[in-house]
């Protein structure tokens, strides 16, 4: 049996060894060499399209897919044969690198960090900034003591968030498909939205991106965040609906936005979206570092060989 | 026994009744009217200069001032007779607030939003910044995670700071005048320094404003920093020296500063640190919030009737 692994990130390959497997690299942004085209599992992380395509054509033995993206659209768009071929994602090797870009974003939101720095390149001092301040004041988001945080698609990356908040004082709640508890964290529905969103100081958006999910949070909802609140979105950015975001952050409806992804990216130069009040423009730089992969690949690899279901099946 | 409290700040006055004190507010930045000249207890925030140089010379029944700063050198300039009024400081008021702005700093380095922000300005994707990168690669500060955090002056803040980074995956250890474990942290002295600044991809400063701290990060300690090393500094702007520091920056000694601090505030136009590369300038707006200021004032108002030693005495 063989496996391809991609020279596309540092992957500690001597410990995949012991399994009898062939282990090879390749380049993911060429086609493979003839002489793999009879590889079983096919490791993916930033392959280009036309490898992808090529690879669904001439790789006739594949079985497996390994991908390292937490959302492989990339690969389930190339024409591999889903009767034949199991594809499993990258999800959870992301978790603990968007949720530091989370917190960073609601930080940077909250201390206003975006807004030093344009006076920074005045060399100004932003007197009103800095000094005696009130402390937690109603109706603004300064901190996250004491802050209600919700966390809207509640899975791996809200999990590894949400202790973060909670030690800074911030009190968490999720929004999820399937409501209940998890790591004591209380997680609803979305017929709660509507309680919700109005006691809510920061939204942090981790919707995956799919038909259901789009515009998720649109006009109405927004209307329900209080005037002070802030969006950070670290999901998908098709789960925003980005006119009403403008609409609401050029009006001073909510407090403001710290975005991480897009529904075009990269943001188009003639977005609205870079000059409006308020607004954090952060280059999907949340994740693009999978952290783990190799235990991911060693558990499911031992799985395949034993004909059992894997990990992050799709 | 009258008390007098600062209208600067928000106190919940309710909760100091019952100690058979006359609880009296003040305005900080005019001077004590007459009838109130008889107070024994001062509580100050954010008072003028005026205020307390005149309440040195009126108030003749002082015995105890209750600052809510953490380094009252306001109230220690002004005159007041040190043989027989006791001062106190605010510390530990400010803790939470200046360690939440301190991860704050330290994640705007790492995930460089200072940088996408410039970028931002210009309509402009840095491209750079986002998609796939490398995971902790050697010789950056990209992420907390199995960072080498030193922190410098582990007080009360570097015990509240503490905690998120290592929930965060950052290997912490302090630096003060007494050694030993901290809350699980090591802490060495300073003779440690030359050992533990080449092993350091964020030092953290939290050192008070005193003769003893001047430029305590000289051109030489700065040397001793790996290059990709970034400098917070959320104590006093006194404990660095500036030109060494713009030097560093300049030359690329060091990864990059976020100061909240300066020698001089508000730091002058024509301070070269505004526009030093990768240096972040934030306007003294770490703490500048008192938070639990009545739980302290009511301590140490009881203990201050019983003739006890007050907390926080200088």
């Amino acid at each position: 049996m063989k496996l391809l692994y991609p020279t596309s990130l540092a992957l500690d390959v001597k410990s995949l060894e012991g399994y009898s497997v062939d282990l090879q690299p390749y380049d993911v942004k060429e086609p493979i060499p003839e002489e793999h085209t009879d590889a079983s599992v096919l490791v993916t992380w930033t392959n280009s399209a036309s490898n992808l395509s090529d690879a669904a054509k001439r790789l006739k033995n594949l079985g497996w897919i390994q991908s390292l993206a937490a959302g492989p659209n990339d690969v389930l768009g190339a024409g591999f044969d889903a009767s034949k071929i199991k594809i499993t994602t990258g999800s959870g090797l992301h978790d603990r690198t968007v949720a530091e870009h989370a917190l960073g974003l609601l930080l940077n939101a909250a201390r206003r960090f975006y807004e030093m720095r344009d006076w920074q390149l005045q060399s100004k001092w932003p007197q009103h900034l800095g000094g005696p301040q009130p402390d937690r004041p109603k109706g603004k988001f300064t901190t996250l003591r004491d802050a209600n945080v919700l966390i809207w698609g509640y899975g791996n990356i809200a999990k590894a968030l949400a202790p973060s908040l909670t030690l800074l004082g911030a009190t968490v709640r999720g929004v999820a498909r399937s409501q209940g508890v998890r790591n004591g964290v209380e997680v609803y529905g979305e017929d709660k939205l509507p309680e919700l969103l109005p006691q809510t100081d920061a939204l942090v958006m981790i919707l995956p991106g799919s038909e259901s999910t789009k515009h998720a949070l649109n006009a109405e909802r927004l209307k329900l965040l209080p005037n002070h609140a802030w969006v950070v979105n670290v999901g998908r950015g098709t789960s925003i609906d980005e006119e009403a975001l403008f609409s609401a952050l050029e009006s001073s409806q909510i407090g403001g936005a710290a975005l991480d992804v897009f529904d075009q990216e990269p943001l188009p130069g003639s977005s609205k979206l870079w000059k409006a009040p308020n607004c954090i423009v952060s280059p999907h730089a949340a994740g693009g570092r999978p952290q783990g992969a190799e235990a991911l690949i060693a558990e499911n690899l031992r799985k395949f060989i034993a004909g059992q279901d894997l990990r992050n099946i799709i």
